[in-house]
């Protein structure tokens, strides 16, 4: 239950807290308090004097919840500010493969407009015989190559063991799809103030997401991304996933986190990637993160999917100019008398 | 297989039917002609010459393959050019509810910049019990709304005993996402010459409607376009199903046919409506089919998902200016040096 | 709404459906009147006494109800009981392909237990240019073929028109997974007494497939079977598609029709036909219908997928011992003191 | 590729396995040698020579591979021979809940013929605000149960920290279908000798599964154990999962690793968790994990899909005699003559 407080009550909070936080889970947000688990019946009568409002129907995920948290969480970074009226776009390679390298990708990702360097230091890959990725030493070539050009760092961390390591060299965590439910590792994540990248399970539903985000805050740790990048349905033939646009209008309504999307992963196909990028900023995602590779048919991992130098900085173009067009208001002066 | 004929030599292309057509399915499309069912071995040694290229990977779709017409099918109707760098915005109500309320509809639409007025008279419905549409009446309201306001009728035809009367009162024919494999209905409106709007079927692959569409096209009838509407995955609790507009660019690589969102039957809520029309543009959709209502909450059909006029004009104002942003080419001066 | 009426007050039921059939559908069954879209209130004080029990919470597809036909419906054709505790098999090539050929397949179908021949005269293909079955001729030589053995006759209806052609030569109508919501067709076999074996589609949900019954049962006709043939889901390489074990229970609790299982179009593979066709007994269907063919690499349609005669029997050996363990009660004198 | 080398050639292996295994992954099994990413050409005349077959066509996993693998693996435990022709049943609470209540489980579990006892004392919940199990207590009850009535354990691990812990106390390590892809736990387990249930994700398809099998196999535990425990479809609402039956037969082909059932987080309710256990063993299974509960209504978790104790005697007792027609060989003196 969320407790909306009147203005002039505030000091009703703590009595509240107070009362049950000893059974309950109880969070405060400004003017709100949601104690789980309990009724209207269980408040005292000047207790429900002192709400504005009383909301019972809430879901499990709370503090994720725009009932107890209306305006949107904003992120700042050495480098970024992402959520609200902002738009962040984060690029790089699949993998870090070399020092040189990265630095490279960190330059074309800057020139498309991109704050953020994305790259993968430990793989999560299908096979156990794939490239497992650079390990320590990718996280400081990463960490370097955006050094040198003002970025901050996103990066994948794969279990609860390696939060402390990965933390010292990136400034978001990247929870992968197949890791959305190693609830061990939200849990670590959570114990930080790091911001977190959640990246959406292949066939995780809208609930499951924002309870998954619910163990990061839970921790305490409130800095949280969502990001889209394709569920797995019938059909892959032609995409690797399929893009669940509708994802980002649902969640933006029921969460105050922000929501980003991936179109690499989710399009498979480096030709399919604008086309889904853009689409994904129609409906209104706050940021990008895409692959791009200056050779992408030599790779280390996800060559496929890569944009092209060219190709990213023509798609961050055009991504910029239909985010003007969804956050630029419209007069409607309806000329249709009904 | 495919052979693409030498300018100089376009009097092979008689030639080539002439000695196949008997055994095989042979059809020709400017200077290519397709033969299924045989190899390059099956070819005389003139006609290999002939042959400025010869292509032996060939889907079954073969005629609406992009392999065997390159370019894009336009279809010209009273009102509407409909295809390659045109854009076509179709509204109306779910459900034609009488000759007034049409009309006002119409009216709505056109406000818009909608050329084709959309309507149902016969209803494809779940239950034998709920509406099952207006028949006959119906149709006489939808065109006379239509001729009122300089527009085209687009309606769906349900059974191929429909399609002669269907016919005589509508510009374009639907074909819903259930009776998208209904290939009885398939052959007889591909034998007549009214465009046809097919729907993908809930879970259709790719593949699937491109065999579908080519039901149409072994008729005679090649003014098709695929409407993308949502496909059913494991996760419609917001909404009513997934908009999959990766579809998009990869139809558009694959067939020449015109490729149509349809958000109003994704979303199944107004309010995820917008977004998913401006993701479908985004992604490159040459037209929008969307359901409008003055008075959702007393739809005959559909009210959760129509948008009011007032949300449809906003909707159509931006979704013609990201259109804008995707057509227009952006100049990537390169400054990055690889 | 169904109101249960109390042994000694039959004669409410006609009171009641008078009262309420001019503006509402109403059905009776035995000692149940259903009625559309009524509440509690509006019975009067009378017919609420009548009442052994009132349920309000009915689904849209009531006649196909447990609720309001709660014993189950047994179909009884020439040859075959059909339902309830009998075990009905169902085997045949799936085109016809010959008038000797079916007679062949006939015997073999014969020998393994069946009392149902099945084969394609009409078949529904996903590509135009593929064999489109036998026509006329087929209905014809299958028609001789289970008459000489001895056998009921299922083939496949695919449009409205073809409803009464058909129904001179089969005992059961097919309607297939792609014409499951042909709400034209599922009318017209609505209004014949044939009984009807109604395919799920492929990504029908149990909900969508009670409804798309209720269509026939509507006309008038309610000698039904649901048959279970795999579902759609994100997995195909190894299976044609997913079998729905679960769905047997769950239909059998919501319905009286009887449940078929389709092994073959599930499996698409022949060496998974039959761990599928027993997983089906055991999950309690109440019949098989199954492709068998002598020369499945010469078939003119899902060769892949047939059994051949020494696999048929011996599946068919397997499934009735399956479903005597299933339909056997067992006593557990439970020594476990709790 | 897999290079089957001649009886009386295998000192060949050694030599091949030292001429490629600095930069290649080489696995030998019996006569077998695997050789990752080279073809034929890179083998010497001699070893040609020395090979009775040579299979080029080898997936990733492929340790796990009936081509590398050709016979069953049976897992050998204190109580239980897992595997081949055997059936093992094991049974137990979702969640361990004290001392006495699991010693009674353990009781039901035994007198229904489980020789092992399940019970989770680490619980990955949905929310993070849902019991979370008892933890090390948790683990010490189900030790004691499981002693006291000689039988094996088998409780999930969630994180690659509490592998040494949950090994000190578990005979059988269950991962879950949230962690399927966890590949730091995988390898963590990968690295004891404990054998493991590694539990289909709810989206993986087969392949996904043996990949993620191969992670324990890389490691050098070869004691693997699949289950299928239902995958997620476009139809939740009256089971919780879908059951995959056909997966059975077809990981019985690809792998030699145990494939198991899980027919209660499939069903999800109690109703239909018998019928398909049933489906289940019909297509092959060699064993079942069942919930069981004395007081389902009163269950720390799950209860809605557990099985009562005469419920579970009832099914078990079925299940063996579907079992024993599975694995009865029949005579089919076929009389049909073609």
């Amino acid at each position: 239950m969320i407790i909306v407080i009147k203005e002039d009550q505030l000091n009703k909070i703590d009595e509240i807290k107070d009362r049950f936080e000893d059974k309950h889970e109880v969070f405060v947000h400004n003017n709100r308090i949601a104690v789980q688990g309990i009724t209207r019946d269980d408040l005292l009568f000047e207790e429900v004097n002192a709400a504005e409002q009383i909301i019972e129907d809430v879901p499990k995920s709370v503090q994720g919840s725009r009932l107890f948290h209306p305006e949107d969480t904003i992120i700042r970074t050495a480098h970024s500010v992402i959520g609200g009226d902002n738009f962040t776009m984060m690029a790089g390679p699949c993998s870090v493969e070399g020092a040189d390298h990265i630095k490279l990708m960190a330059k074309v990702a800057k020139a498309g407009g991109a704050t953020v360097l994305r790259g993968g230091a430990y793989k999560p890959r299908t096979s156990p015989y794939s490239f497992q990725g650079l390990g320590l030493d990718g996280l400081k070539f990463l960490r370097n190559a955006a050094d040198e050009f003002g970025m901050d760092v996103i990066t994948e961390v794969m279990d609860d063991e390696h939060v402390d390591l990965v933390g010292q060299y990136t400034d978001i965590f990247q929870i992968g799809a197949r890791n959305m439910q190693n609830f061990s590792l939200l849990k670590a994540v959570g114990k930080t103030k790091i911001p977190v990248m959640l990246k959406r399970g292949m066939s995780a539903t809208i609930d499951d997401i924002l309870n998954a985000s619910e163990y990061i805050a839970a921790g305490g740790n409130h800095n949280i991304m969502i990001a889209e990048r394709g569920i797995r349905t019938f059909d892959n033939k032609y995409t690797r996933n399929t893009l669940d646009v509708g994802a980002v209008p649902v969640l933006q309504k029921l969460t105050h986190y922000t929501v980003i999307i991936d179109p690499s992963h989710a399009a498979g196909h480096t030709e399919f990637v604008t086309p889904e990028a853009l689409a994904g900023v129609a409906a209104g995602a706050c940021g990008l993160i895409v692959e791009i590779h200056n050779d992408p048919a030599h790779a280390f991992s996800d060559g496929p999917q890569a944009l092209k130098p060219d190709q990213y900085l023509e798609m961050a173009q055009k991504a910029l100019a239909v985010r003007k067009v969804v956050t630029t208001p419209v007069n409607v002066k309806s000329e249709v008398k009904l």
